[in-house]
């Protein structure tokens, strides 16, 4: 059944069930595991891991490439095994803990945190455990629909433990790109120059003697919801989609305007389906994630190659990319994210960046992390990568939430993520601001009038007002009421004057 | 007597007075001058500029390296000349009209300017002002003491006006090294993996017709007034090398330490001359300026090389650099700024950069920019270049300020302009604290206890207190009160409590 899965016959001895393996993990180890976007997590023995909490208590700290799927954080959070945790999650359940500061929550840019590991500022990890589609008779290994942190984390551990995924297709193995930066002070440049460059290996190469454990497994990733676009996505999509229809026109983008990184979720979604009949062609992707929206550019001869650490699809889409692997496999390519992400290649291929803000400013600086300026939402993410070094970046959002309730616009972001020097447009489904060459004073006008809604405009510009003429300076702020919005949201329940 | 200094005949014809050169900027123009860390800035065409103001008011947008000496803002500002500018500038006439909202000021990360005028984001240049040691047989410019944005000025600018300074030494002839990334989406890598990595030429190759007018001048850089170190800039140096030398003995760094960057100011100059008698030796600098620090590291024989965009020094350094200018000069190299600030270059030789916070909050955000929030100082500089790509992003600061009036560290920052995710490292002269891999809730008792002023300890301790408790969160803030301690400065002068 999975022996062709493995190649090297003298692991076939380490092969155990997930009860067995998850005794390898113990009280106060770092735990380094596969997955990121809720993809090609490891499956069985984190849940084995959290079976064993309940007669064994013991606690780790958590190690991913991103968000796992498969309620593994929930789990693991509910049999109290996550001490501290890093660099991302979209638990729910864990998401509470943190906030209650019950988890300790290290939020970092997505890039980071193998760099930190191996310059032994954060570390060292005592067990990586790694869903792959095979090990091959070498001994590397080869991930499945995400590398993410997976390839350092397997070469830095101490002991490593392979989930084999019987029901992710083998037809993976090529897919995936594995390049390590070497060590400073003797780094090579990273030698992506396009979107499809192959620079690495097609497995994780390490010590076959670190494999410890080998399980096989056999439950699917978790399907992405797929929310279907609305009203405002659409909008939101067609602002922005004209907006680079001028800069074609302006002559400063070609028809394939530049690789695109999307955030995860249903607006960025929407604005990469809105390209399916725009007049842009040969696009491409430098993504972290690639969602539905990616098979239905490349489907639609649209896109012609799109780079990316994980793949993350719908149950139809999930179906039809392994009906049609082969066809994709040439499109797509699958790196660490620390290579997905890495500023070096994001700033020389001149990427334009679309993530989500959750909170923006009128002088353009977002807040992607932050409920109510305190309370942590999912994490920084790959958005400060991709951000500070695009070509062109560009934020996205509603501009209300809890039904009008709440602007996602206000006077000054009650948390930071990203500063008004990193965000070039900014885009609302009432329309879209280009901050470009602007100054702050400059800036907020147009974010008043293209971006705020209706109902919150009038009081913004009043505050602004006020703030140019009592403060005044570089950026007008009346700090004693720079949060009025958010105060009386959390007094009635909405930043609405009554 | 400058003959020898323009090797190219056919350009003889080009020399003129600087009133006949400032009559090729009119109003309404984009004018790119040379000038970093009042090192190397055109000296006579913008006084003449000024002048001819008087008479023929005019108005333009100023884009430079990064700050002027010789007084050219501030004869600008009163002359009216200058509409809007950018990148950075620490004149106080300027400073003050831009916070009266009568100058727009566009404040940029150092290495993005250029990136926006060669996409067309921004410009285009009308005329670039360029100082120049001299100009070579094939019309190609030689800078002085900073290449700021000087080449890509040069090669972007409709017309070229040169100021040949015959009192900056001929021998910095082969000092520098510009080289110009090619453009997107064809960028090769950026060459240099190594600090003294020459990659380009030894002067700005631009179209010899192209140079409209040569202006001889003779005027000196503005010396730097380099502030005697104080005990408690000598207090933060001692913490920062007693915390190398731990790094060292933890085996994460080596005795040469990592390529050092140093922002300018005397704390970061502080911090460099203490490193003369450090166990640290085979020190190295890639950073955006170099300063007396410098010099003396070189002499003392603690430093094989640094290479920076400009040399600043105080008149009796700035003596001894023009005496033995031929043994420096294998020592030193100046680079655009775009290279000695590149995100790809930092991240790849892993530079320990050392910025100086205008204020910090207890969970390790930075505000490097704007007094209450409001009031811009000077701008962002190089900072977020090198904190975000950094091995390891040190900021210090003076606990306190105005006599103990104003803490540094404060609950909440007043302006974002460096996220706790790239801040490892707080020092002031009470001590250090680590931030590496801790969450916003470790960080706060850390900074209060080791980096805050003792005076105001027990306030900050109960914000953060009663923040945990009232609001929770990953990080825990009351935003009724976030900004109590600015608005009871802005209304009692003192963030004292009475």
């Amino acid at each position: 059944m999975y022996q062709h899965r493995i190649r090297r016959p003298s692991l076939m001895n380490a092969v155990m069930s997930a009860d067995q393996a998850a005794r390898l993990v113990t009280d106060g180890m770092t735990v380094g595991m596969s997955g990121f976007t809720r993809a090609g997590e490891a499956k069985a023995v984190p849940l084995a891991m959290a079976e064993r909490a309940q007669s064994h208590p013991f606690g780790i700290t958590l190690m991913t490439g991103a968000s796992l799927g498969n309620d593994i954080d929930k789990l693991l959070t509910e049999a109290k095994v996550i001490k501290r945790r890093l660099p991302f999650q979209v638990d729910p359940v864990l998401r509470a803990a943190i906030n209650r500061g019950e988890i300790s929550f290290i939020d970092q840019h997505l890039s980071e945190t193998v760099e930190m590991l191996r310059s032994r500022q954060m570390g060292p990890i005592d067990v990586a455990i790694v869903e792959a589609t095979a090990i091959l008779e070498d001994g590397s290994i080869v991930p499945t629909t995400s590398v993410g942190n997976s390839a350092t984390f397997a070469i830095l551990a101490e002991k490593v433990i392979v989930e084999i995924n019987l029901n992710q297709p083998l037809e993976l193995e090529g897919l995936h790109d594995i390049y390590i930066p070497s060590r400073r002070p003797h780094r090579e440049p990273i030698g992506v120059m396009k979107c499809d460059d192959r620079i690495g290996l097609k497995s994780i190469p390490i010590e076959p003697s670190r494999i410890a454990a080998i399980v096989i497994t056999g439950q699917t990733d978790s399907p992405s919801s797929n929310e279907p676009g609305d009203h405002a996505t659409k909008a939101i999509a067609t602002h922005l989609i004209k907006f680079f229809e001028a800069e074609v026109e302006a002559g400063r983008l070609g028809r394939s305007l530049a690789p695109l990184q999307a955030g995860i979720g249903s607006i960025a979604n929407s604005v990469l389906q809105g390209m399916i009949d725009s007049p842009f062609h040969g696009l491409t992707m430098y993504s972290e994630v690639l969602q539905d929206s990616t098979i239905e550019l490349i489907d639609a001869g649209k896109m012609t190659f799109a780079s990316a650490s994980s793949i993350t699809l719908s149950a139809p889409f999930a179906e039809r990319f392994r009906e049609r692997l082969s066809e994709y496999k040439d499109k797509i390519v699958l790196r660490p994210q620390e290579i997905s992400n890495h500023p070096e290649v994001i700033r020389r291929l001149g990427i334009i960046g679309i993530n989500t803000a959750l909170e923006c400013d009128i002088y353009g600086n977002i807040n992607s992390t932050h409920v109510s300026g305190t309370h942590m939402m999912n994490g920084l993410g790959g958005s400060g990568d991709f951000a500070r070094n695009a070509y062109m970046s560009v934020f996205v959002a509603r501009s209300t939430a809890k039904d009008g309730a709440i602007s996602t616009v206000v006077p000054m972001v009650s948390h930071v993520d990203h500063t008004e020097h990193d965000v070039d447009v900014i885009v609302t489904e009432h329309g879209l601001a280009d901050l470009r060459g602007l100054t702050p004073r400059e800036r907020a006008p147009l974010m008043i009038a293209n971006c705020m809604d209706p109902a919150f405009r009038e009081e913004a510009m009043d505050y602004f007002e006020r703030a140019c003429k009592q403060a005044g300076g570089q950026t007008p702020h009346l700090l004693a009421e720079a949060f009025a919005w958010h105060v009386r949201r959390a007094e009635t329940g909405t930043m609405r004057r009554k």
